[in-house]
């Protein structure tokens, strides 16, 4: 069998094995948690057991996580919740020009429901403008602010407390999508200073299909749909057990490793951003070479698109994703390095995660220049017998 | 260890072996279905081959059939969905006054939206009246109607093809909630002329997390949350691929047996409702006797409330759950029970599944007697100490 090499973990990690056991256990757990006999009873003491697990990670109570099915979930239940819920106060929010899709689209049905969303611009490596920011959270009516964590395509850490502490100073709720960082580095409710911080289990080793929303005691919320009183009210539908319980173990088995895992990924990644620089002509590596997440190395070749590289590097075993990403189908121009000044087509992904080594980054690095040679030669020969022929 | 015998199929179902090994098969899938890589293809694959079975089943085209985390976000995405889209035709939505709890908070957040939103009465059996559905759609600037397949605390059938010929008639979609028929009864959607139909997987042996919204093919639906263009644009987020897959072999599985296993599970609540009226004094079986889905017995037992009811059976070994369901913590009066002209509390539902047989009938109609007299012993002992001490 041909080698493959997973670099993708910023899509999805692969299920981790105390994610899967925990899983497997739920899967027998027939009761509905909201039923009054000794199967839901058994069902809801795992969900509960969970939810406590999840707040401890993140230093909160367990009764301020909300359990979704997964990041975009959170991510529209507290922006268009909170919205809806503190509508009296305004109609105005504050966000970056390089959010995740899931943002973008809650902006966008804000705007639908007539808010004002107003988006804060970046410096070249991602990083948003704080005085813009406070410039933008600080105009009357302004009630709520989104700042994501770390961003998802080049990696750049937001300045999040610094933005936190700025927007509750001018009495507007501010949620962060911490869905890079959960697992990855500490993150911590009460040290970041957030009201809403949304999560997605199977970014860290979890399995798809669950994610949480933390909700500071006292921020009110309005659920996106109705229909029961689960979940505090704030998000009706039977709870997917196995997935929870999944996510809650593979987030527990993350923050014990953390220390020593963020750490090595760091110096993989490190290893891979020197070595493009060294190793591939025209390459742009993009993202903050410091404020960065340890998982993520995001890059273009000038003159190819991604598509082509993406596709030779796959043959060769390497599963990498294009830079924009996220929204689908479609490999479209990266929001994100347009907003911060770069060439917004043709840019890599890399993510590295628990099964990574060295040995994996630098066959990365042995094969992406020839890999890049290759297309190179192919451009040139089509551009020469285009030449010849015209 | 003491007998546990499971009757409440209708709130879960427990997991179908077939759902079970789909699943295990999908945890090892790492990729994004959405990836340019080798394993983003092979979790496409899976995903479109669930796809294409759950059409299989409804008699619809793949196309057509959207992938939720449930039957509630599926029915919050097709109202909401479709009264967003096509608000320009008008702001008037018809339903019946025994919807499921998705269907009413649904309506909720429509009528918080400025639609109006017309509950149309039922019988004593709980048979939508199709008389004041026709006046009731047919009214000018009515975009949409849902109306349930069947009841979900007393088991009746809607005459679900009729209206759906009546709401087309006048040009409104049609909606149905099919959560408690799909893989119990044929679900057809061209027989029964709906526009979308909701179904939930672990009502029928699939695990909790997913669900599928049917929106036939031409019938405008906008995104409940926005963000990607997955599934069709209509719901963001990475998909539950272990959860759909596990949904699409439960859906098969159970279609496959759905002949001779309806007919058996009709016996078997025949059986019960016959038992007790025969042996339960005071006992008084809700929902239309031939007009119903194959597996739920809601009834009351006059001068009881269902908790202690359910306590006590739940101590023998029952699982069942109260009537008034789906609601979450609390055990409110029936709003169903209320719109047939019944007692509103005080109603237990046995619904069963593939495990059952009619030595489960039995052992339940030889414990519920007992239980009742013991009940009825204790609230007359209490009865008559608070009279002699009063």
């Amino acid at each position: 069998m041909p080698r493959s090499i997973y670099l993708d973990h910023a899509s999805s990690m692969p299920l981790r094995p105390a994610a899967r056991a925990a899983m497997l256990e739920a899967l027998d757990a027939v009761g509905d948690p909201h039923r009054p006999h000794r199967d839901g009873r058994e069902a809801r003491r795992l969900l509960e057991r969970a939810r406590e697990r999840v707040a401890a990670v993140l230093a909160a109570q367990p009764e301020e996580i909300v359990f979704t099915s997964g990041g975009t979930e959170s991510v529209g239940l507290a922006l268009l919740g909170a919205a809806r819920a503190n509508r009296d106060g305004g109609t105005r929010a504050v966000t970056t020009a390089v959010e995740h899709a899931s943002v973008l689209g809650a902006g966008q049905r804000l705007r639908d429901d007539g808010f004002e969303v107003a988006e804060v611009g970046v410096d070249e490596h991602g990083r948003a403008d704080l005085d813009r920011f406070l410039a933008e959270v600080s105009r009357p009516g302004t009630i709520l602010a989104s700042v994501q964590h770390a961003n998802n395509e080049v990696g750049t850490m937001q300045p999040l407390a610094e933005a936190a502490r700025l927007a509750r100073q001018h009495g507007a709720l501010i949620h962060t999508d911490a869905c890079q960082t959960t697992g990855r580095l500490p993150v911590d409710v009460g040290a970041l200073g957030v009201d809403l911080l949304s999560l997605s289990g199977h970014k860290f080793g979890g399995p798809p299909g669950a994610g949480a929303l933390y909700v500071r005691r006292g921020v009110d919320l309005a659920p996106v749909l109705g229909g029961d009183d689960r979940e505090r009210g704030l998000r009706p539908g039977r709870e997917n057990l196995p997935a929870i319980v999944g996510m809650a173990a593979a987030l527990e088995a993350a923050a014990a490793e953390l220390a020593e895992e963020a750490g090595r990924l760091w110096a993989l990644t490190d290893r891979l951003r020197a070595g493009l620089e060294e190793r591939v002509e025209g390459v742009q590596v993009h993202g903050h070479p410091t404020q960065r997440v340890p998982h993520i190395v995001c890059w273009s070749v000038l003159g190819l698109d991604a598509e082509p590289l993406l596709m030779a590097l796959d043959e060769r075993g390497f599963r990498l994703d294009a830079g924009s990403t996220c929204t689908g189908e479609a490999q479209e121009p990266s929001h994100v390095l347009a907003a911060m000044g770069r060439v917004t087509t043709g840019s890599l992904r890399a993510s590295v995660g628990p099964g990574n080594t060295e040995a994996d980054v630098d066959a990365l690095l042995e094969a992406l220049p020839e890999v890049v040679g290759g297309l190179r030669q192919v451009a040139s020969t089509t551009a020469k017998t285009n030449g010849d022929g015209g």
